[in-house]
């Protein structure tokens, strides 16, 4: 399951732990708290949403969270499928995926987006971070964003 | 992760039994059963779906799963994100998300739900069981029940 | 929660590495990766999506996946509600829900499939396999099968 070599069960509480940081990220988003999303980030995150739409920094990435409040009504983000694999006691490469439902401010219909989460996660005074949290779209109904991030399907 | 204080082995085996039984309810929900979706709740249960849609108690729970099988053709309740913190070794506060789809028996547009639940959760004679379950509507789309318990999302 | 009588904290590892597995048969399917997909079940595999619709034995199973690069540009693939039953500490049996979306090369509606998974899997030189998979069918829209194994949701 990885190659990291520490205890099978030290592990698994570990990965629960990840997995609640995963479900806090979408629980702040949908609530609009911008704060609190960013406090789930090291300073020198790394953020890719779509080519050009992202951050390097947490001075930028909470720019990129302004936009929350104003931009929708709603949003709900359900994350599934959770794949960790460990580089060390302190650090893992996370796949996931989400439903991300978005429901506009403005007259439009809502905005579906099916994609993939790929993090690196680390260990920082007891607590799991994000240190690169990069999505990568499935595909997308009625969504304002258009460029992508491919998840690289095979032809 | 909690502030209970007991063992975290043993409380990731309680989470495993928890969110099996919130798996139980949507199964159940959804295959139409509603006396063993009764059977994950105690006597002295407190359900609240919206303003005016709910129960306290369990002959009053009852009566609500009534029209379950005369009302949807089919439905799909599709849980995540679950997030438990225990109270003790015997309680817990759970919050989870829902994704609910509804197929109605009338002619109309299948019903969509996004929401969060909110849940107190004892164990009882071994059994884990809902104590308090209420649901708050993130966002819902042709949807039969037009009043909501808000999820509170900051302006 | 099973009857298999092995230790719980192994249970939960095995519980692990079963989800895990589940989460790869989502990943390479979506990334059309047929290979990668066949590897998952063991050779006497048996695979029902549908009656008329599935494969007895791994050349028959690796037939039924030749179209999904070409029959796709896209699907996404959301498993949830997992509940592991051991009947022993390399047998096991799951249940678990789908959310299916399929955006076609032809032109025509994104078809969506709501239903359960009903497996066996078995472990296998220390890996989990698939040797039974049932795919039973909730509700769908725009779906481009049209024939179902039933849920057998109660009248």
């Amino acid at each position: 399951m990885d190659s990291s070599g520490f205890d099978p069960v030290q592990q698994m509480l570990e990965r629960g732990a990840i997995e609640r940081m995963i479900f806090e990220y979408s629980y702040h988003l949908d609530m609009n708290h911008p704060d609190a999303l960013a406090a789930l980030f090291v300073e020198d995150c790394a953020v890719s949403y779509a080519p050009n739409f992202g951050a390097v920094g947490m001075a930028a990435y909470k720019k990129t969270l302004e936009g929350i409040g104003s931009y929708f009504v709603a949003t709900s983000h359900h994350n599934s499928n959770i794949v960790v694999d460990f580089v060390s006691s302190t650090e893992a490469r996370v796949r996931s995926i989400v439903i991300a439902l978005h429901r506009y401010r403005k007259e439009r219909p809502d905005g579906y987006l099916y994609g993939q989460y790929h993090d690196v996660v680390v260990k920082v005074e007891g607590q799991w971070r994000f240190k690169r949290r990069e999505l990568r779209t499935t595909l997308t109904a009625d969504y304002h964003v258009k460029t992508f991030n491919p998840i690289g399907r095979a032809e």
